[in-house]
């Protein structure tokens, strides 16, 4: 039991399906005790609670559940600690992003509104929304047009999924909605708005996701020539960078008091995001130090001294990860996502029942027999687009390929040459940051990928680097619970508190000689492919993606069997 | 029951595991019963029968089980039509090849002769024997080296299952075993020799697998440069081409009539190939007219006026399919197999519990899936090479490819595509002929793949040609029993013959315009990268294979979990 004198904080960690508070000791980072609640309505992606129907490619989500995290999980995982919460001095948070919320002047979330209910836009739209497309690539090609200074800070493409495709979209498809809205509000500010009362605008979605560059945003005039109506979506909805990542952003209400049976006052941080916050949880704030958080797809954040075009990052922000840094973002659309994919869509029934019977995940079986395999024995090559190409090409027009297959190919081959494809896109990302000054100093491990050893191993072989392993199974909980100790000012900032309560295991995979030269060889191979693929050689797959949409569209000729 | 006065003729095809004989009347060719025997020692490629081991790539037959088709398949066919032996004016068989015999003076097999029953090399290599691979090579080499002018008429390249590299194999292996060997015999001819006494040797296997053209072998000087002991093989080995096909060889000797239940003194025919006495069963002997015989692999023969250089074709050879005409023969060496590794590698368990329940085999239900797709719908190009490239690329360093996986790929996606890639390989081999001079004027189907209606509609579709169906479903069996009523006299030439006992259903699939053009755009897609990966623009497969073949033979580098 831990000393009644011993000063606590509470991160918690907004996901996608659910919610999880862990309860942390200041002086160590050690985790107490942690609970998880599920959001009620999950993600609405074909209808809202009523059952209004929505169209293809919408997420969406009910804010409220967000609050019942606060009341659930927060009280359970102080129970389960079996402390007293008056030794808790902080509470901090990190959330998917980019995530917004349509608000009032108070932070009501519009859908609460009478009158709202059955729209779809007054509700949250999750990160993987994806139904802004249209205009996201109107604000692409605008702003190529009139060579905005901030597309380059983005890889040259803003994505969908971000504030202004998604406020743009709002207003497009509901315009009293959108009048009726005073905020749009990314939800890691919201729920902080929820805990204190007060809206604080954090620099790191502000940057990543809402076009905050060198203390602006884009102009009313391109934001006219994108619709006349928009012209004052900035100054109207959106509000200035007011949060600092590990500064306080006020004092928890009595009403989050009694949500979460923490004391009233106690230092609420200002917003973040569960990618970055992870970096100060595996001891990995330093310039150099690049943490991928590798799961269905995978995060790579990293700090820098100086401000360099790195070609196909997602982003580049100052103080986006700690304070007086720039903290660069890059991502692979698929990585999980596709191993996954070849277990569900491509794996006989024979390997299922082995698996069964030896009390093995399909996933554990084919990593035990791909493991076993010499480099290059399996003769395939593989491009891991099957989720398109977020770094460094910047292309979800591209496609997964697999190359080399014979009538003696088997599924262990293609699950380790997919895995194999994915270290290979990896090393195009840590290449490019090298390669444009901002150089790849240690990689640091986190997500739910680091449970593999054989992938851990290749992926140390093919990048040619030692890998490290963050401690902590629940990484950004545990990085928002550094921020709150720092926004409470235990620590003096947020590379002191990484310091003493983030923690990683060092080099725990190193590369193999011998397999690092023999994946020098397939990685040329690899590399070739890319850029053939994804540089121009051969536009096929951008044009067999527009096939498939006219024919999804148009249906302009039936199947044989029809 | 058929006429007492009918006159009736028998074809016995030999399969790879089995023969089959059938009886049919020579009037219109109607098949009135047909009988199967499974060869006693199937196909020797683990151990000879006394035990003796062989060798990766070996595939070794027992010429007695042939013996033995002719003693039970003929007279339990005869019995099961209910008629007269005597009806029976003519036999005829035909052949896998290249399948070699080494045999004695009077056409013992070699592993009947005392002391010689433990030596691989005395019994019959079948057509897949590949363990003669280096021999080819140095044949080719040697052979583009000195420019000789016959390697032309093969699309560049010998195969290693051919009579040279074989019988350099067993030189060079097996010394004293080729010293005893009097003849290096065809089975097609070996067989035609125990009916009827005589050694006749049939100008289509001499063409297309003894590299015999314009009346000539290879000469002493190229055998020798080859190996000095080889310079007498065509010499001391091979016999001159003595027989037209459709011609008699000789007469039923007493023996054979004993063993098949026929009358002594009937005719005996040439000896044939299964693939090539197929065109007259589907009256496809006229020039233009390309009968397909598709099931594990392809293989595509047609006749033509005109002797042209058709790159990537298998051979031309004078009289090769019906004598006046020039045969030309192309393939492709992965069809039916193909699309059995999808069905057996990467077919989840769901999908084998469906068909099961539906009493479907699994093909059947991915068929029925991907029938009703629109053309493009799946977004997926794939290259046909799980086997390497026959025709028109001649190159098995080449493997398979599938580009357009996305994370909602399925497995009928997969299937449509890869019955789509064997189409487009089909169409780059009808475009070749036609570019040549040796235009396609009809497609006519034969072989297992014609019970699939979704493969054929989308060949009909993607070559844009209507598709012919062979009626009879033991087409070579019905050809040789056609050349049979020919060397009978019963006609006056395999032409007459085809077009009264041969029978096709003309146009049964005819394209559907829209998909035609559908497919126009994505067989220009399936060029490009069959000619990226195919004719030099980038040699990965070719460098994966020496990859694999080197990982394999060094075991460079071991596997992570060893």
């Amino acid at each position: 039991m831990v000393a009644r004198n011993a000063r606590l904080v509470v991160g918690v960690d907004f996901g996608t399906l659910s919610g999880r508070a862990v309860v942390v000791r200041v002086e160590d980072g050690a985790e107490l005790a942690a609970a998880t609640h599920d959001y009620q309505h999950g993600v609405l992606d074909r209808t809202l609670p009523d059952g209004t129907p929505l169209g293809p490619d919408w997420a969406l989500q009910v804010p409220a559940d967000y609050v019942d995290v606060l009341r659930h999980a927060v009280p359970a995982a102080l129970e389960a600690a079996w402390v007293d919460p008056a030794q808790v001095i902080g509470i901090a948070t990190d959330f998917t992003a980019c995530t917004m919320v349509p608000t009032t002047a108070d932070g009501t979330p519009l859908n609460e509104v009478d009158g709202f209910a059955s729209d779809p836009h007054a509700y949250v739209k999750l990160w993987k929304h994806h139904a802004a497309q249209p205009q996201a690539d109107r604000i692409n090609t605008l702003a190529a047009k009139r060579g905005e200074a901030w597309l380059g800070r983005y890889g040259g493409l803003i994505s969908s999924e971000w504030e202004f495709a998604k406020g743009l979209q709002l207003l497009e498809e509901s315009p009293a909605t959108y009048a009726a809205m005073k905020h749009w509000v990314e939800a890691a500010d919201w729920i902080v708005w929820q805990l204190c009362g007060t809206y604080v605008r954090n620099a790191c979605t502000a940057g990543y996701k809402g076009i905050h560059q060198d203390g602006t945003y884009p102009t009313r005039d391109f934001l006219a020539e994108l619709n006349p109506d928009f012209a004052g979506f900035v100054t109207d909805k959106l509000s200035p960078v007011s949060g600092q990542l590990g500064a306080m952003a006020g004092r928890l209400t009595a009403e989050a008091a009694s949500w979460t049976g923490l004391p009233e006052g106690i230092v609420v941080a200002v917003g973040n995001v569960d990618a970055h916050v992870t970096a100060p949880a595996a001891q990995a704030t330093e310039p150099g130090q690049m943490v991928a958080i590798m799961g269905t797809s995978t995060c790579h954040i990293m700090n820098g001294e100086v401000l360099r075009d790195v070609p196909g990052m997602c982003g580049v922000v100052e103080g986006g990860i700690t304070p007086g840094l720039w903290g660069y973002e890059a991502g692979q659309s698929g990585v999980g996502d596709i191993f996954n994919w070849l277990v569900t869509n491509a794996v006989p029934s024979s390997y299922a029942d082995e698996a069964a019977a030896r009390d093995l995940s399909v996933h554990e079986l084919l990593t035990e027999r791909a493991g076993t395999q010499a480099v290059g024995e399996h003769g395939l090559v593989a491009l891991d687009w099957h989720s398109g190409n977020r770094s460094v090409l910047v292309d979800h027009e591209l496609s997964g390929l697999v190359l080399g297959l014979t009538l003696s190919t088997r599924p262990e081959d293609l699950y380790r040459a997919l895995i194999e494809a994915t270290a290979y896109g990896t090393r195009t990302i840590v290449e490019a940051f090298s390669k444009s000054g901002v150089p790849v100093r240690e990689f640091i491990a986190a997500g739910g990928l680091v449970k593999n050893p054989l992938l851990m191993q290749i992926y140390s072989d093919v990048l040619g680097l030692p890998i490290s392993i963050i401690r902590s199974a629940q990484g950004p909980a545990l990085g928002s619970a550094i921020h709150a100790a720092v926004a409470a000012g235990a620590y003096p900032d947020i590379h002191a508190a990484s310091a003493a309560m983030g923690a990683v295991d060092r080099d725990v995979y190193r590369p193999d000689p011998a397999r690092a030269t023999a994946y020098d060889e397939l990685y040329a191979e690899y590399l070739l492919l890319h850029d053939h693929f994804g540089r121009g050689g051969n536009e096929v797959m951008r044009r067999l993606k527009a096939v498939r949409r006219r024919v999804h569209a148009g249906a302009d000729q039936a199947g044989v069997g029809e």
